[in-house]
């Protein structure tokens, strides 16, 4: 589950609360763990806050349940001493589970996230956005995509227990030619939900032996109501995904 | 001047400060600012100390001339609504002047960036580490490489006033090529310095009839000292280097 926090979307209550995206994000997380396996705080909500969203992050990391794993959705990449520091700060100085970076820059900006035993390079590859066909979908001299020359380069950087991809969920064909690419690799999902991706269909595309999907919804949960039910609504659409997962699960297992 | 202030790595004698981080980077913008252009603060060096991280950079900010341009090194893009937000934290929560982004995900990843007038994008074209070469220099079908696909796309988003390059200043004839594709961009130039860039080579190279250059300088300039004398040394550096462009201003001039 995506926490995109945004202090100008919550409901207006929580707003004389001592951190207002802090206290959405405990009742979220109280009303929704039971049926989720991950969360992914979108960086950009918190560090639009300054500081207190610093704060506001850390408390909610610390808030989540010890067996659910976290992701840093950050989508960073620097030159190598930079991408190293860009790790401390969410590996060693926050202890999120896993990070999202962007390949642009290559090899070295990727390689520092893997320093850390335990921790996983969640790497874009084919984004759910309108703009991922500006170069992601640009074929190369060897009639490859972009995205597909990042597969295969970055599979020479880590091995699938250290990395996976982030892979859009709205395009059903290109999630099963990614899947033959990468037998073995998770990929994070996201574009189910308020971006129109159709669970059925990416998980007979996406799913291997050991299932190899995490599907991501955020602001079709967490802003489900924005009024002073939001929690239970939340919960309720939670629940709701989470049974059609199972019964695709049965389905195909 | 690139600001990227390590906390391992500043005099020690500064750790008895309130705020070490922003007291070695007040003494150093001192003894700079008079040989300095622009300050170019790495997000990564404030983000790795968390919410006091994101104190320290903001009272730099405040702290720095109001004649100086100042760029937020932060290599973000996301879709959309995301990089709004981080728009926003940088343009109107902490008034950067620049904000540096990487254009893998296309269009709408950079577009809320250029929507704050009189702030400036600073697109990833081709940088100064080892793993551009991964997919920056790839070749596409019609013969181009990666980041010239970057440069042609880019040109469609935005003017000259309201985008610059990051442009590697260690290899001279791609400054020389990239130029010719992007007569009218500044370019922002890494690599001089501790990784080797030849300042009379790239302004050959590169300057077009505005300069169209910001020559950046980071760890040859704030770690010129460890020392107590830290700031003076780095004063030195910042003049000596401020002088050789001025020699070379007046060489091609």
């Amino acid at each position: 589950m995506g926490l995109d926090t945004d202090i100008e979307k919550i409901p207006k209550h929580l707003l004389k609360t001592d951190d207002p995206v802090f206290e959405f994000n405990k009742q979220i997380i109280d009303a929704t763990k039971e049926f989720c396996v991950a969360y992914k705080p979108n960086l950009a909500f918190y560090e639009s806050m300054g500081a207190s969203g610093w704060g506001s992050l850390r408390k909610t990391l610390e808030y989540i349940p010890k067996d659910c794993f976290t992701i840093a959705d950050a989508k960073r990449g620097d030159i190598g001493n930079t991408s190293s520091l860009y790790a401390r700060a969410y590996f060693k100085n926050m202890n999120f589970d896993a990070i999202t970076v962007a390949p642009y820059m290559g090899e070295d900006s990727v390689k520092p996230f893997l320093e850390f035993p335990g921790k996983w390079v969640i790497l874009l590859v084919h984004t759910s956005n309108k703009g991922s066909e500006d170069f992601q979908l640009l074929q190369t001299r060897e009639g490859k995509f972009l995205y597909e020359e990042v597969i295969f380069a970055s599979q020479l950087w880590a091995t699938p227990d250290q990395m996976m991809y982030v892979v859009c969920a709205t395009q059903i064909e290109k999630v099963s030619a990614i899947r033959m690419l990468a037998p073995d690799h998770f990929f994070l999902m996201p574009g189910v939900g308020a971006q129109g991706g159709d669970l059925k269909a990416i998980s007979k595309a996406g799913m291997n032996e050991q299932c190899g999907l995490i599907v991501n919804s955020s602001r079709a949960i967490i802003y489900a109501s924005t009024k002073e039910d939001f929690a239970e609504a939340a919960g309720r659409e939670a629940k709701s995904m989470k049974e059609s997962m199972s019964l695709l699960l049965n389905e195909f297992y």
